[in-house]
């Protein structure tokens, strides 16, 4: 553990990705000027990175079939990057006509999740892939290409780390800048991850590389310190630990972003983010989205809330 | 993370807590039989410790007001250590009276946290605690001295990690054989958790120091590997994750048992627990319970339990 403390200066970049990755599984809808209220807010909590929606079949994910509006909607905030997932060069042409600041493409590692996922092969996805980076030759605007299912796949179980090292370098070597490798339905654990982490960075270095980790079996925060003592700097989270796996009803969704800034606030990495904002606009998505969400910090307070002393407690250790 | 996996083949125990810490907050009544059934069936999954009750006021604690009945019900294993929670010397010699194998004395290291939790003092908690000393004497049976909110206090905040460390020392002296570091409402951090493990180890050996942390804020899972990274061997953990803190409703309690030994197998650490046991006991819970509870795994299943291809995935990356 003395490794991480050695580095405790290098500021951890958290991506903010519950407009995306939290709403597209949310069965109520969420009105376009919520999402725009939402996106606002955050923008305002001191992130330079939101993944603010996905330019996807409206058939394959309703819930997000008013993206090109909400990019249009959000007031820009000059210091946040906005990102904007894509699947293919029809999503990709929509993003660019909405200002995206930055196309995030998705490929899993496997075979039969890509299948079922995309609707197409991993081959079939890399030629899309060179299309996109035709597309915005010579724009400003950034690619990066996600590894989804890095770290195991719901279908075929474990995946190849060689195969996932070789489709990292294929998008670099197709251009793409950046590289997230996703624990899609949250199977990592912090030896793998630390063993992974350090084979990406002899690829690319650590601005390049995001990490996106699920708490599906309670290992996310785990998982993000293995990666940061591994060297990784840039972390996907959502706001109330939003999103999921149709897998797991019941299960948490991504690593919620208040717990892991809260975290980096104990711990004394710096990150930038408001956590006093962040607690407001998590406390707000109950009333959002009709249900409770899987954060524990929303609910337990800082540690410098402290609480009145009682007559009595029922907790004995 | 690398220091981690030269120690891999350590085993890590886990002393399984939820017939106490667990259930004392159930605002429903279980019946004795079910506790009875309840800890027979944790001590056939390969647990070889079990808190399996306290001997409170049954005022203070009135669902655990059975705990004679229970301890001369349960079937004894012979590999099992049935430890007993005692506040004061009358709890500790019914305890005695109903064969328990250890002893849990606990006192907060925060004066206002023990005079709310048991109602006086820390010397007067540490009064007690040597008469319980010349109780035992003698017999075969060991003890163990809890320091509750070692790492944070819900009423003052910061403990200073001298204080706690001096208490250790206290309880050295007194003759208590094993030490637990209790993080009672979830505050410790992974940085923190080194520190003071690193300084409890140059104090007694890892055979006799168990970390008990809760899940409050996130990060109980890191704090674990933060601990054994430090060379903590032993863990409380409680099934469903059982447990909480009446402060922070709707947070998650203990460390839960069958996540943290997910993540064990994950890792290559053993324990010698069968999860696939676990898991069937857990599910078990929101049915003894009339709740829902906060273990992850048993929504998300196992890695190596693989799902069936469906048509279409809604989860994207």
């Amino acid at each position: 553990m003395n490794a991480t403390f050695n580095v405790l200066q290098d500021a951890l970049i958290v991506q903010e990705v519950a407009p995306r990755d939290g709403l597209q599984i949310e069965p109520t809808w969420v009105d376009t000027v919520d999402k725009i209220a939402l996106i606002d807010q955050l923008s305002g909590a001191g992130f330079s990175r939101i993944e603010a929606g996905s330019f996807v079949s409206p058939k394959a994910i309703p819930a997000l079939r008013d993206g090109d509006a909400v990019f249009h909607g959000i007031r820009r905030n000059r210091d946040v990057i906005y990102v904007a997932l894509v699947p293919n060069v029809k999503g990709a042409e929509r993003a660019v006509a909405a200002l995206a600041d930055e196309l995030n493409l998705v490929m899993s590692a496997s075979q039969t999740h890509n299948r079922a996922n995309m609707r197409m092969s991993c081959e079939q996805s890399l030629v899309g892939f060179g299309d996109i980076v035709s597309l915005v030759r010579g724009s400003h605007v950034s690619l990066n290409g996600t590894v989804a299912t890095a770290f195991g796949c719901p279908f075929e179980g474990a995946i190849d780390e060689d195969r996932v090292m070789a489709i990292v370098d294929t998008y670099l070597e197709l251009g793409l800048q950046g590289i997230t490798l996703a624990d899609t339905t949250g199977m990592a654990n912090p030896r793998q991850v630390a063993r992974i982490v350090g084979r990406a960075l002899e690829r690319l270095g650590p601005d390049a590389l995001t990490l996106h980790f699920h708490n599906t079996r309670g290992l996310g925060l785990a998982n993000v310190l293995a990666a940061y003592e591994a060297g990784a700097r840039r972390f996907d989270a959502a706001l109330g630990g939003l999103g999921g796996c149709p897998f797991a009803p019941g299960a948490s969704g991504n690593i919620c972003t208040e717990d892991l800034v809260n975290l980096c606030d104990e711990m004394g990495i710096p990150t930038g983010i408001d956590l006093v904002k962040l607690l407001e606009l998590s406390r707000a998505l109950p009333a959002l989205l009709g249900h409770e969400v899987p954060g524990q910090l929303a609910k337990a307070g800082r540690n410098c809330d402290v609480h009145p002393v009682p007559d009595y407690v029922r907790s004995i250790v």
